[in-house]
């Protein structure tokens, strides 16, 4: 693109790169390098406007902690982690092994969360306006049909007050988040909340940016799944509520149609009134 | 630019933004979305690189505080603040109101820094490889030409082991900063160090790039000059020592041909053996 400041800078700054960069790193850093010069030029930003964006930066980094990621929910609100997301589907897709759609980790995940038994609750804390809800399925091999014992399937969702228990000190730790291994069938079961949609939070400099943006932190209903098993891809997705409002303007943009269920009703069980099937296929590395 | 991916998906993103977001803030977030998808999108960047990244940036801001801005130094070492530097002066000349070049601000300045008496020496614990040189000018007006009594000129300078007073807790607080007034005539002075290379903090994430990029972390030998009068635009530049090793490849990108400048012996004054006369013009707002 053709403009009026010195047209070798953006060279002089890749080119210093020295030679034993590794090859991978070198196009990144170029690429970023270029995009990031060429739109400070594009829009001649100033020293206050850049400024501004350290700061915010900084700010991110300073809220996070074991806990929270902020530099990773400011990556989410510009659409960053779900549009890497489609590219590591896209990819995957084009090599046939990606039988289930994917969606991103999100910043709550906890690598600590404790495995429960299939058939227990998560509900730890049950929200006076929660509907209890009975998910299940089976995980299998993509390639065999053939049942996968063993695998890992681990969950997390937020209250109906839109906070995650890392977020919400009236919350048990770990409440709503559960790991639980699937049996000799391939099949998980457990008790969770029927999702509500929910504020992403916005007292740090992803909610800033939000505001000035003029949009919505809202997230539409929706319930984490990450699944795992040795010797196949991880599967990292969500599942979303058919029923929410929220669901074409997600302000982290994580839907897709194929990640969208239905609740149904269910008959003769005191501990939830809703049911939800959600089968899973895992395809070996 | 073509590619296999939601074509729609970066401007959902992008048009998500409300009514209510200011002009020149939709104008920046849009180009800022846009390159960073195009960036993704380009280099298929993967979930594992892109999450190196954010915590790179979270580790930015954990390591900043009142001392330290390693956000802004990051961005220094892709060349950025020296960029938005030169957009600034381009800018600036353009609309002919620019006679001394700019540099950046660098992370070092320090708001607090106590005003020193014309003729001061800055160094209060001399290095014992210090070459103490005598520093003066004059501060006018660029197009009155007339001096400019009341200037605030402040200065500040890394000691010979590299490190500015904030980062060495052998230096007292506010060793080699000053800031000095102009008299009725408009002059300045004082004692300081010959200025001498030191290698930014690579302690941190800015380290981190400039290791994996295969570049060394030196900036070359140099003096920050921060000049200030009501009613005039301020001037923030660096003057670089021509003797100087790193002139060709700053770790920041820093130096301008019109920025070196040359010391010289100095006779008969017994508390320096060189002398640097530097002068300074300001543009009325």
């Amino acid at each position: 693109m053709a403009h009026r400041f010195d047209p070798n800078f953006t060279d002089h700054v890749i080119d210093s790169m020295g030679p034993k960069t590794p090859p991978r790193l070198r196009q990144l850093m170029a690429g970023l390098i270029r995009h990031v010069h060429d739109f400070a030029r594009e829009n001649e930003l100033t020293i206050d406007e850049w400024m501004a964006g350290v700061q915010l930066m900084n700010w991110a980094g300073q809220m996070s902690d074991h806990k929270r990621n902020e530099g990773q929910l400011v990556c989410d609100v510009i659409g960053l982690e779900s549009l890497v997301d489609e590219i590591t589907f896209t990819l995957a897709d084009e090599a046939k092994d990606a039988p289930t759609a994917t969606a991103i980790l999100g910043p709550f995940f906890r690598p600590d969360t404790p495995y429960r038994k299939n058939g227990d609750d998560i509900v730890l804390n049950k929200p006076g306006d929660g509907e209890m809800s009975f998910m299940h399925g089976r995980v299998t091999n993509f390639s065999t049909q053939m049942p996968l014992a063993g695998t890992t399937v681990e969950v997390w969702q937020a209250s109906t007050n839109g906070l995650y228990e890392q977020q919400d000190s009236e919350q048990t730790e770990f409440n709503l988040r559960g790991k639980f291994q699937t049996d000799q069938d391939g099949a998980y079961s457990f008790y969770c909340l029927r999702p509500t949609p929910y504020p992403v939070p916005d007292d740090g400099p992803a909610g800033k940016i939000l505001q000035l943006m003029d949009r919505h932190p809202f997230r539409p209903a929706h319930i984490h799944i990450l699944v795992t098993n040795e010797g196949y891809r991880p599967l990292t997705t969500q599942i979303f509520d058919r029923r929410d409002k929220y669901l074409e303007n997600d302000s982290v943009f994580a839907v897709k149609d194929s990640l969208i269920v239905d609740f149904v009703e269910r008959q003769g069980d005191e501990r939830a009134g809703l049911e939800l099937r959600y089968d899973i296929k895992l395809v070996e590395i």
